[in-house]
């Protein structure tokens, strides 16, 4: 059987290059424009990908005259892009650590039935003690108790949206019984974060539950993709380091017990699109030129926890850095960003500009053909089950990957021409999950 | 002037009725279907009406046997209706004790920016024992705690609201500054329940806010509703009741400082209508019979805090029930439907059949003629600014409800013929708030 491989279309405002606003095509307000998100989806639902992706933060970081900032909820978001498309998957993410089960659980089914059945959830703990303080907090829980409560939340979502048999809705109207009280049970969840009786109040969804996408690649998180997740996004700068995560998390993943081909993975890719090489270096040039350091010194000095100071632009980074393990925030994102500085030896401004393009995510810039050699050499060396696609600039850069860079990929057999099911799992080939309420009864009991 | 009158949609899967998901027209899965939703709103809209609303409870509270069991998340299900409208009100339920005021501001806010203005929130306190137990908590919190956690929700919602000034994003390409930093303030509120730093991460909306509704009437219900709703769901069973409570709250609303005419009263009528008098009690007569009354008793025995065998059908309520002092859930529904069996002389049989109509709602039954003629009594002797509509039957009692009784009312001069303006602000003849970020932070500092 020929492997298909899977494409995701990562959005986000004006698109993934941060001084991408300022282009002249670029509409400065389409971060909160629904109509901008829904041109978008159409684009890659008329290319055949397998869903698009909303990231997220329940916070107003940084300085404001970066880039757009704010950005409307993504369940909502996804809700009003639903009525525009009918096959391609809506991925949102949201937070375990600043929501409660019961009401996330009940929205991520909500978005399954509107959607009929293209709900996706991108699970994250949220780092950063900034998110804390919108939550009655003054710090962020720890590293590792924010995937603890991720583990259990994640267990309690799952036991509601299994609350409810499929088919427990039975509507006989002749004997004036709508449901079967026998099919719709009390979770009774009582555990070291939450104490939740359930059952839900919404029949069970159209896909069972949402797919669910994890996209932390710390210790802990790889742990809770491997347990749960059925893909995962990351971050990998080189195909070593993509090859290495990819055979550890299929890994994990087996000797949990569960299917390797479960869990499909897919690195971020921020493609820079020409009609020649030059073209696309020019495009790229242009881009980084409209970066003003300022704004992402003082970010990156955030998040190697020093001064913007301690920084000069044309020096390297400081060889004092604090080792992940102190790091409560986020992990991955951390090593990735000291590890790429040192192993090319970039100056603060070069590194500057290549989390500019990507925020640590693999740019390449080149011709149809060149992404299209480079997607492809990933996926057949067993770094990738597909990829997150995250256009540089939006609209254009998706334009561009729809009508350039997929039309070679299904030439060479590797992508799908036409969408064979309807739900967003079926397009990523995985089974709609059974019910499970009758054996967690017996496991709680 | 001529005083105008406002009409509310308020649905509810195969209509208010609790047997209607029994007639032969009636779709029982309809609870789940949003196209079901969709073409309500459309019948709404066309009949120029206000807006719509969903009630909503995160709980599933007591027999799935008895009608349709389960909704959609409320603020997902107005979003994807607000795709297939474009002028009519959207407002949904949702509640201050169970959710966070940072994700729930912004969830408004997002509904209200992707509906171009149309979002409302019915803002409740969630009573009853077994909601609380999906959060956490063994019991509800007390009904004063509630209200008191209520009034600070709302107050860091508005920070939040207004902690981008309208106009905040600039969007300066050539100087490369998108936002104003002067312009987006954190809120820091710290209060007894809640501890938010704010800013909102959305810039601020359409209409400043959504609409705030309320539905509560108990005493601190009123006093809630008086000092921020902008409009008032109310059950009220007789022309002097709701005349004594039009009075009262605006007298209240007056007493802050607040002009009255900016808190538009709506008693709930549940309309059932017949070409002929006779045609309309036939109907109702035809739902009340298939009403179960052992369903309707297990629910009046739990809001009476008795036994149903307490309960025989054929005798009136016991002598002995509870003060509303002693009610820590919703009070002011059991003071109504005590006074409703008390006031009428009625079998538990009898109260169950109107309740079972209306949920202690006016009922109504008659022609076009007489329904538009009970709506105009209470609009011109002082008990309402407005209307409720609750029909019976989904969506043929909305369907007669806009063709035959709208059409008497813009007749007679009551209703408008064509929108005025686009948000739902303006549908109620209410001002935009204007930002009030500096003042706050003025209060605050
Ligand atoms: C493609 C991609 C998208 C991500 N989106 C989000 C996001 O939307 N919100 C978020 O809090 N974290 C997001 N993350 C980051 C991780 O979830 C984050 O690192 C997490 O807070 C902790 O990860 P760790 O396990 O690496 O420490 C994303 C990561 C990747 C690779
Ligand atoms: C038309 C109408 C709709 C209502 N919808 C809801 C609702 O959706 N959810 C809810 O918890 N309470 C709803 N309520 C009830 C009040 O908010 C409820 O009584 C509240 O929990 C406490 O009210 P009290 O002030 O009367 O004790 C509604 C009331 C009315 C009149």
């Amino acid at each position: 059987m020929t492997r298909h491989l899977h494409l995701n279309a990562f959005l986000m405002s004006t698109g993934h290059h941060e001084a991408s606003w300022r282009l002249p095509e670029s509409n400065p307000f389409a971060n909160t424009e629904v109509e901008h998100y829904r041109e978008l989806a159409r684009i890659a639902e008329r290319a055949k990908f397998d869903s698009i992706f909303f990231a997220d933060s329940p916070v107003l970081l940084g300085d404001i005259g970066r880039r757009p900032a704010g950005s409307l909820e993504p369940t909502v978001l996804l809700t009003a892009i639903a009525a525009a498309t009918s096959r391609i998957g809506l991925i949102a993410t949201a937070s375990t650590t600043y929501n409660e089960p019961f009401n996330l659980a009940r929205r991520f089914a909500s978005v399954d039935h509107v959607s009929g059945g293209r709900a996706g959830w991108n699970v994250v703990t949220t780092a950063g003690p900034e998110a804390a303080r919108n939550f009655n907090l003054s710090d962020q829980p720890a590293h590792a108790e924010r995937y603890e409560r991720a583990a259990e939340f994640l267990e309690i979502a799952f036991k509601l949206w299994d609350s409810w048999e499929d088919g427990a809705a039975i509507a006989d109207k002749a004997a004036g019984v709508w449901g079967d009280n026998e099919r719709v049970r009390p979770i009774d969840h009582l555990g070291r974060h939450f104490q939740v009786r359930g059952p839900l109040n919404l029949p069970r969804a159209p896909q069972g539950y949402p797919l669910i996408v994890q996209a932390g690649s710390s210790e802990d998180g790889k742990g809770l993709a491997a347990r749960y997740a059925e893909a995962v996004f990351t971050a990998q700068q080189t195909l070593a380091d993509a090859q290495a995560f990819y055979a550890d998390l299929k890994a994990r993943t087996s000797a949990l017990g569960r299917d390797p081909d479960g869990i499909k993975i897919l690195p971020g890719i921020v493609p820079v699109i020409g009609s020649t090489e030059t073209e696309a270096l020019a495009l790229e040039r242009e881009l980084d030129e409209l970066i003003k350091p300022e704004y992402a010194r003082a970010q990156l000095a955030r998040t190697l926890r020093v001064s913007p100071d301690d920084l000069p632009l044309d020096q390297q980074l400081p060889a004092e850095l604090p080792d992940e393990d102190e790091i409560e925030g986020a992990k991955s994102r951390y090593t990735l960003i000291v590890s790429l500085a040192h192993r090319e030896k970039l100056t603060v401004r070069e590194l500057i500009g290549r989390l500019g393009g990507g925020r640590g995510h693999r740019t390449f810039s080149g011709t149809p053909e060149q992404v299209a050699d480079a997607i492809q050499d990933w996926f057949d060396q067993g770094a990738a089950d597909g990829f997150n696609i995250m256009p540089a600039v939006l609209p254009s850069g998706l334009v561009a990957f729809a009508e350039h860079v997929v039309p070679l990929l299904q030439e060479r057999g590797l992508f799908r021409r036409e969408y064979e099911g309807t739900t967003l799992r079926e397009h990523y080939g995985l089974a709609r999950p059974v019910g499970r309420t009758s054996s967690l009864q017996e496991a709680t009991a």
